[in-house]
């Protein structure tokens, strides 16, 4: 059973320094650690320290809050234009999920209404925003579980993509909450998790949560999600995403496109998992959705005792794909369950949440 | 270029050891081995040292002469019986791909025909019934890729899998040779080569191939297969194989039939190279391949630094798949391009090897 006292990012005791679970070193490694300085924080996002895209949002609020509080000003439009240009900062840690902005933009919006108060009355009220924004994620999770929940049956065979579980968010995880709750509940599944490369999230932070939880699973290459599928041991593909366009594209770790490919083939299900938050009403089709490109050195080297590929070689490492919303049977958010046309059920989603 | 003079697999001078570049240790680590005790020959196998279908067959035969030679009777009976015994122990190594039998039995066919030679003479003719299997495959692997050349013109893109390339045979390779020799004639080709886990063969061993040979290549993870085919940059897909039911289901490197699925769905050629000798005529569809489960370290350890799962966590190994002849827009040996039906252009193909 997972642990409700798993905490993944929290502010330090004084305030001054946000304290996250290292993710790069899971699972060989449990280390936490403190972080306070602008490039630190940065880089914890920009080097996947922290990710998944709610837990992403969750960490930016709390940075944001920590380099406010180390500004040396009592004039509040200095104040104002600093927090400003700190949130412009970190959103270029990551391009592609759209929580690291929402979540920033969402601190500054408290920050603009506040002209008047003192500054540290506004520290103090950033300080619950972030501490607010983390007990929604908790809820909203929760919630998702529980729609989740309602599209698996006993014995079930579900898998898994990347990690969208309690690391990446504050909570029961969004594609992972399901399988979580359904262990709390006694209902016996068979899950499967894709290792994710090149960063290993499946294997290295999914296998250990579902491990923790208890819950038995098998891992597989990515590669492997074809002949699994075609065994008939999975009947549907739970995966979290990074950004959601209106028409019901949806950006999530490189290879979900393809197992979406995959899932229509064999007729699987393909459901994708998200706080409405994730659902981006700016953006109408998945075209307009940056894809971020990172490093070949996490290909070729990270992770691995000796290079695995000659050192000339050229690598195209995008960390993100889009998958056609043609491909995806549902979009489950904490407001319910999405179905095609998705124009409307997303646009419904967002309006329930705005006025809740 | 690629050069003619690379020998990864021979006898010793004085023909007692077979000889091999270990592919487990590449690209970082050139190292040749010198086999000649039977479990270090099947381990050879087993293990991955030598690999490739058509590799495979060729070490095999070697290996059945060098442990010939170490029998000591002059009786033929007692010296056939020991030849029998002996490939039946090599053909348990690997089990899923067919030229390790077919070269094993063609050995001991050369020998139960043999009945009133002296031993040495036919410890002779093994070695030169070994050579000549080395021999035939340089001129197959040959005429592959002038047949596969006739598919690709200038710029194409091409996306390989897995490694069959020179280091899976004695010559030019099956999939990569039209590409070692469109670089030979001066064609340009854009080349994508999926890194194929958990062993990483075309990460380690294609690309080191085609930078030896001088082509341009860029690497990518498996699960990035998808968006390199949905950016319009794969024009077809290039893979070998490890056996060919009659219908033209194709067994080859896990992986290999979400590549297919995925290049239907993106419009894309998918073309399968092999020798006509990897045609299984006693083999009428796919479903009857046996496909080879391999051990959770080789996904869970192996080539890592540290683990990358935790310890306990199930791992699903098939080193295997079978691609459904739907997907499959041809299948070239070296007599020719079958197209579908596979039923009667493979049945042509082979009654042609067979009566030269």
């Amino acid at each position: 059973m997972w642990h409700d006292d798993f905490v993944n990012i929290r502010l330090s005791g004084d305030g001054a320094a946000v304290v996250i679970l290292d993710q790069t070193l899971l699972p060989n490694e449990i280390k936490y650690l403190q972080l306070s300085k602008p490039h630190e924080l940065y880089d914890a996002i920009n080097t996947l320290k922290v990710r998944g895209a709610p837990a992403i949002g969750i960490f930016a609020a709390y940075a944001l809050y920590v380099l406010a509080r180390q500004q040396k000003t009592d004039d509040y439009n200095k104040f104002r234009a600093e927090v400003i240009r700190l949130g412009a900062f970190l959103d270029l840690a990551r391009p592609t999920a759209v929580n690291l902005s929402k979540q920033l933009r969402r601190m500054e919006r408290l920050v603009k209404k506040q002209a008047g108060t003192s500054i540290p009355q506004i520290l103090e009220n950033m300080r619950e925003e972030a501490e607010q924004i983390r007990r929604e994620d908790i809820e909203i999770c929760r919630a998702i579980s529980e729609n989740g929940l309602k599209l698996i049956n006993e014995d079930s065979g579900i898998l898994t993509y990347c990690n969208a579980g309690p690391l990446a968010t504050s909570g029961y995880g969004t594609a992972l909450g399901p399988i979580l709750l359904a262990k709390e509940r006694g209902i016996d599944l068979n899950v499967y998790c894709c290792e994710t490369r090149p960063l290993l999230q499946g294997a290295r932070l999914t296998t250990y949560e579902l491990n923790r939880a208890g819950v038995a699973c098998t891992l597989i290459c990515d590669n492997m999600a074809s002949i699994v599928m075609s065994e008939g041991r999975i009947d549907a593909v739970f995966v979290g995403c990074d950004r959601v366009a209106l028409n019901g594209d949806v950006a999530n770790k490189v290879g979900t496109n393809g197992l979406a490919i995959l899932a229509k083939y064999y007729d699987v299900k393909f459901y994708v998992f998200c706080p409405s938050t994730t659902i981006d009403a700016d953006c109408a089709t998945g075209v307009e959705i940056k894809i971020e490109m990172r490093q070949p050195g996490e290909m070729k080297e990270m992770l691995f005792k000796k290079p695995i590929a000659p050192h000339s070689i050229d690598c195209f490492n995008p960390a993100f794909d889009v998958t056609d919303n043609t491909l995806i049977t549902a979009i489950i958010t904490e407001n319910g369950i999405c179905k095609p046309p998705y124009t409307q059920s997303l646009t419904q989603t967002i309006s329930r949440a705005r006025h809740p």
